[in-house]
């Protein structure tokens, strides 16, 4: 059986990357990678599904078994990517899909150059901040800041393969799947 | 403006290559390179169409001058691509479609190493020869040559970044469609 693509994408807050992917991981030929994490459950989370819910003591043990592609404190809780599920699933010819910000996705590259990089940007700074606000979750400064953090990230396109622009929606949702359609097209050398 | 990109695509005889471009070049974003010919014009022939029909003198003028990215003999007379008309077309923010055969192709992948280079492949050989059959136009000997002919292209098909499998025509125009798009949402280096 041919072996899946591993796709790892990233994108700012605000630019619709969420959106995009719950329309293309209704293809069941995708397996979205699930992070694990030592975080506490929160009411809606699922085991499973929104994260994997490790103790710290099975987390630090993973670490030292080389469990992780990549993994990261941020408050206190460790958050990484498990190995195993994404190995399973390309072997079993599926497409992963590992959403992570950018710092996360550089380490990826570095173990595994033969994935996919996929940078999800916004039409313009603009348009991000009256997305953000349209949202109404978000005081101006916590706006500002994305803003900002959003400028920092989109300098980072660069070590990307592909850059999507998410203006209207249905385009970026196809362009996604061009992508991926031109990888699977793709031969290997 | 953002530059062009240059596709050179090689398909065995049989394989659709002609009906899939056809579709392709109504979108007025491409531009197909038109050969460089000594050969007489043929009463269905259009100059700047068919084929730039030039004299030899000329022809030789212009290999000598280096305006030909790739050029070779066939029945004592010459074909070849000439180099200012992609260039002009590629600069105006259009795609270049050159159609050419597997040797062509590498000679131009040596001068062009920004092309991408697509093959477009029958679903199998014996599909291949019912196509042929279909025609109509060729006897049994000139069809098992063809065959045979595309047996030994398909090796050279690792030599190319893509290979669309023309099975279903639709099929076969939307994977080219996808190529093109997820090229053009490459990152440049």
């Amino acid at each position: 059986m041919k072996k899946g693509i591993l796709f790892v994408v990233s994108a700012p807050a605000g630019c619709g990357k969420g959106t995009i992917l719950g329309q293309i991981l209704k293809d069941k030929k995708f397996y979205y990678s699930v992070s694990a994490t030592t975080r506490k459950p929160r009411p809606n989370d699922v085991d499973g599904v929104t994260y994997h819910f490790l103790d710290r003591t099975d987390f630090e043990k993973l670490i030292a078994e080389d469990a992780f592609l990549e993994h990261a404190q941020y408050c206190d809780n460790y958050y990484g990517t498990l190995k195993a599920p994404i190995e399973e699933n390309l072997s079993q010819g599926k497409h992963v899909i590992l959403e992570i910000e950018v710092q996360g996705a550089m380490k990826v590259r570095e173990l595994r150059p033969d994935a996919k990089f996929i940078f999800i940007a916004p039409p313009s700074f603009e348009v991000l901040r009256q997305r953000l606000e349209h949202r109404g979750t978000e005081t101006p400064e916590v706006i500002e800041k994305r803003v900002d953090a959003a400028k920092k990230e989109l300098e980072m396109k660069v070590n990307y393969d592909y850059c999507i622009i998410n203006d209207v929606l249905d385009d970026a949702i196809a362009d996604f799947k061009s992508v991926v359609r031109a990888e699977e097209l793709k031969i290997q050398p």
